[in-house]
Formats: structure tokens, C-alpha cells, sequence
């Protein structure tokens, strides 16, 4: 059996346990009811940033169905189903290379859910955030709304600012 | 069939498609001999960064084995068989968010390879590199130890600059 088939059936086993034990969720819901992702470890990256006005890095994720839609081109609109996910760190300076700049401390987890109709209101999408490592639910029943208001800015690629990278 | 367990079996589809695959390389490897990892897409991301002084962000991958042994906290040494890849972008900055630095034109994807025998000379890695969207082999047969005088700076932690980051 070959290296590339044995670390793949690790792999399988892996996901397989995870998507077992998925349902589980010790994270208190966001006010406005959206539940936590759990699975969204094992989610993709499809992009990083970096706010320079805010100084914070950015991991950007995304579920298996955005996932698809993103490597079948078919990103404008999102399919229903397509969850994003931004990690979110503060600036810190790494030790050994003094220019770059590497995640600090954990601010918060934020992620966009698709769903035409459930979130008809806010342009076809749910979005919740939890904050720092303990993941405590973030703002009130309308802090979706002030999510809302700024996705407005990119109304033309269906409210989602991340411009997903293609890998080589 | 709940919905997780039925894109966790699409996940599993896909992963297993890939893996079958992963072994038909159309890249030029390194003048080193090193084989360009085929997979690294499916790899999950460990880390971000932002290097000021050549204007690039960085997504940083683990291969299976490294994910593991990150997850075990068992990374000081690194596990044979531990790959860790940095992709790797030009600096742009955010059409509809001035302050948010983006990843821009692709510079090159680089990797490093853990075996304690094969790259004993190297502190037990093994390093490659490959240029652009097209991963044109980078260097020269030596330039291996171009790349291990540098990463002689992080000799304390098994000759990695990469904190992993901890996912909440």
C-alpha cells in the first residue's frame, strides 16, 4: 500500500470521527440563535488578511459546500448551505523575524451562514461571532443587522468580502 | 441522515478522489530530487503571517502527520514523515476595504520534509521550493542550504518559525 493511500486512510478515519461526534455542542448558541460550527476545524482555507486598521490576522475557512462552489466557479450567488468562516487574531511580532508579523492573541471567531430564505432579511445570509478561546457569543439579538451594514460594501459578490485564493 | 454525516460522506468522497489521485505528479521536482506534494490542497492551515519587509502574506499548512503531532503538542522534535508548506502571495490591498491587506499575485509555494536519515545534513529537513502559478522548480541543487542558514535562527524549535496556532 502506498504512503499516499495509507496517510489517506488516516485521513478518512479522521473526518469520519469528527463528523460522528459533530453534533456535540458545548458553545452557548449566538443571541440570534445560530448554533457554533463545530466541524469547522476541518474546513479549508481559502484565504488570509491582514487589517492594518484594527491589527489583526485573518484565517478564512469554508465549509465543503462553499468549498465546491468555490472550485466549480459558482460563487455569485453562494449556494444555500455555504458557511464561511473568519479566525481572528491580534498582531504579534514572532520572536526570531522581527518583520513578520504572526497571530497573537485570540480575539474572536466569526462565520456567515447562506440561507436564502431563513435570512431573507439580511440579503440571504446569517452571520454570528463568538469571542477569544472561550467562544462567548458576541453582541446582541441584532448584531447581525450591524454585520449586515458593512457586508453592504460588497453587495456585487453576494455580501462576502473574501476574494477566494486559488492554490497553484 | 442528518445533514452533517451527509457532507461529511460527500467530504470523505471527495477526500478519497483525491487521494487516489495524488500520485499522478505533472511538476518538475526540485534540483534536489524533492517531489512536489500534490496533496498539500487538502492539507489543513496551521498558521498565517505577514511579512513587512518583502511585502508577502503567508498561509502555512500541515500535512496528516504534522497535524497530528501538533495536536499531540509533540513538535519539539517533529515526527519523520511532517511536512509543513507555506503558500505564498504578494501583497494587495482590498478593493472595498483600504485598511485590509490581501493576498495578491501568487509568489511561490515552498515546503519542508522531515526525515532525520535522508536530510541529516539539513537538521533533518528537507527543503523545496516552487515559483508561481506554474511551481517552477526555485534554485539550484544547493539551495536547500540557502534555505537551513536561515532556519538555523529557530534551531530551538526543531528548526521551525511557525508557532502552530490553536484553534478555539
Amino acid at each position: 500500500m502506498s504512503k499516499s493511500i495509507q496517510s489517506g486512510i488516516v485521513f478518512l478515519l479522521t473526518v469520519l470521527t469528527f463528523t460522528v461526534s459533530a453534533a456535540d455542542s458545548n458553545v452557548t448558541p449566538a443571541k440570534n440563535g445560530i448554533a457554533f460550527p463545530d466541524d469547522y476545524k476541518q474546513w479549508l482555507p481559502i484565504g488570509v488578511s491582514h487589517r492594518t486598521d484594527n491589527e489583526t490576522l485573518r484565517l478564512i475557512l469554508a465549509n465543503p459546500i462553499a468549498k465546491r462552489a468555490i472550485d466549480a466557479g459558482k460563487t455569485n450567488p453562494w449556494p444555500n448551505g455555504s458557511i464561511l468562516g473568519k479566525i481572528v487574531w491580534k498582531d504579534s511580532i514572532h520572536q526570531y523575524w522581527e518583520t513578520a508579523t504572526v497571530p497573537g492573541k485570540m480575539i474572536h471567531t466569526e462565520f456567515m451562514f447562506k440561507d436564502t430564505k431563513k435570512y431573507k432579511k439580511t440579503g440571504g445570509w446569517g452571520y454570528a461571532r463568538w469571542l477569544g478561546k472561550n467562544k462567548k457569543p458576541y453582541g446582541s439579538v441584532s448584531a447581525e443587522k450591524e454585520c449586515y451594514q458593512c457586508h453592504l460594501k460588497v453587495k456585487n459578490t453576494d455580501f462576502v468580502f473574501t476574494r477566494p485564493v486559488t492554490l497553484p
